[in-house]
């Protein structure tokens, strides 16, 4: 199986300007966050890249793509029928390929030296299957969230065959039907806003579209499914990712690139100035 | 003297996106760097803004103005000939009137209750003349800074009469002209991004610009230009201000308003919590 594609999904609500949004990345230079989740995807060896948009913004997202804008494709999603609909608006791009999918509002930062998104790549390339990347949260933080779960793959650190999929469960729900052994208790393997898709996703969004009646058609449902059909991994990362939709989510993000980054020194020393200047403020000196 | 009109400029190349980058203004809510800016100056009075752009950026700055767009007028710099030429585009929306003038670039936290622009227009009105809001810089910085020459205005603190005004003087000719009585050695009183100037600006500008010969023109030499016409004082602000445009400058912006505000708390322990994260792995741990 060979991963060249990747499709990420801009459209939702709200989150239209986040791609537009300036950081500077790990490496120092200044990019729009758009350009930051692409250079994700190519490290991962993705050579051609399909956003999903609200109409009229492929001309913004363009410009602030930079270098990259000749890998970009873009595809409308025309009305807002969910996350799961948005994916099955890149079906032409997709054809009958396996492909990276990122969400437009989400940065990564690898503790590691290979990237997230390369380091899902190469599982799901020698695995020949779909592979959604995974992280241990706590069951408390379970209504923000996708979870999984299955069994270890056996000889296989952080690998893992999905079993069930269920869109934020609830604790009864995920004890009775998530719970992962080997993981911490209390922790269950919840999504990273990162997968490896097959075609088959997209079978299934299909048929879950044609029956819905312009409902909003959600993602984790057609993984559910998919994890019927065909075998389905997932990954745990043990990096770190940003939801730079959140409030303060883009300083968040700054701050973990930089840390993380060339300009380590200087932004922790920025860090400590304003932390040094305000305290004196509130000490009234 | 009534000031109720505002020019900011913001159409310097490399930061056209800067206005519409998003941030958690000090009072918690999401905000454009443009809605941040635009309401300083509805904090000191003023009713009607106008923004030079480049062609083409209005649709987007009116987007993100938010519920203030009724309140902006277009106008634009067709070509780069400099920040004094930037502001004399606007002369049809000055007309006779005195302005409150900020740049699309800068934020300001301000330490008292007060805004800075308010401050600024307050003393402004009280005056009757052109106020530049300057800070004290030291001598290392100069080449980073317009800088002016002055007398402390008798009985009055904070405030100074101009008599010079030099763009990014050496330090041979601060030490020449632009020593301030009262400041401590080695300080000299820069500028802090913010304005109110007279319709007399307008008029020295279009001299300056027809002799110019389609030359860049600064504002510097305009303002030096003012001094010797009018009275044209300098407000020493205690204030901050942050330069946007600059590497690591939104995040810097980002952290000051949100410690200076209702979330400090919490931005607080997000700040910490990145920082132990770090530290534990750059210990290995």
């Amino acid at each position: 199986m060979k991963i060249n594609k990747a499709v990420i999904t801009a459209a939702g609500r709200n989150q239209q300007t986040l791609p537009l949004q300036t950081l500077i990345d790990s490496d120092g230079t200044e990019k729009s966050v758009l350009k930051i989740i692409v250079e994700e995807a190519l490290r991962a060896g993705i050579e051609e890249i399909c956003l999903v948009v609200q109409a009229g913004d492929e001309k913004a997202y363009a410009q602030v793509a930079g270098e990259h804008a000749g890998r970009l494709h873009f595809v409308q999603q025309k009305k807002p029928l969910g996350y799961g609909h948005a994916i099955y608006c890149a079906k032409e791009f997709i054809g009958n390929d396996a492909f990276l999918h990122l969400v437009g509002d989400h940065l990564y930062v690898n503790r590691s030296q290979k990237g997230c998104a390369q380091q899902l790549v190469e599982v799901a390339t020698s695995n020949s299957c779909a592979v959604s990347a995974v992280q241990a949260i706590r069951e408390t933080l379970l209504p923000f969230y996708g979870a999984v779960g299955g069994m270890p793959v056996q000889g296989k650190q952080d690998l893992y065959k999905i079993d069930e999929v269920v869109e934020k469960p609830t604790p009864t729900q995920a004890e009775q039907h998530l719970v992962v052994p080997g993981l911490r208790a209390g922790h269950y393997l919840c999504f990273f806003g990162m997968h490896v898709l097959t075609p088959t996703v997209i079978d299934i969004l299909r048929k879950f579209i044609k029956k819905s009646d312009e409902q909003k058609i959600h993602l984790s449902p057609a993984l559910a499914e998919l994890a019927k059909k065909e075998q389905y991994l997932a990954l745990q990362l043990h990096d770190w990712r940003y939801d730079v939709g959140v409030k303060y989510g883009l300083m968040t993000a700054q701050i973990a690139l930089a840390m993380n980054g060339k300009d380590r020194d200087e932004v922790l020393a920025t860090l400590l100035e304003l932390l040094a200047t305000r305290e004196l403020k509130v000490l009234g000196r």
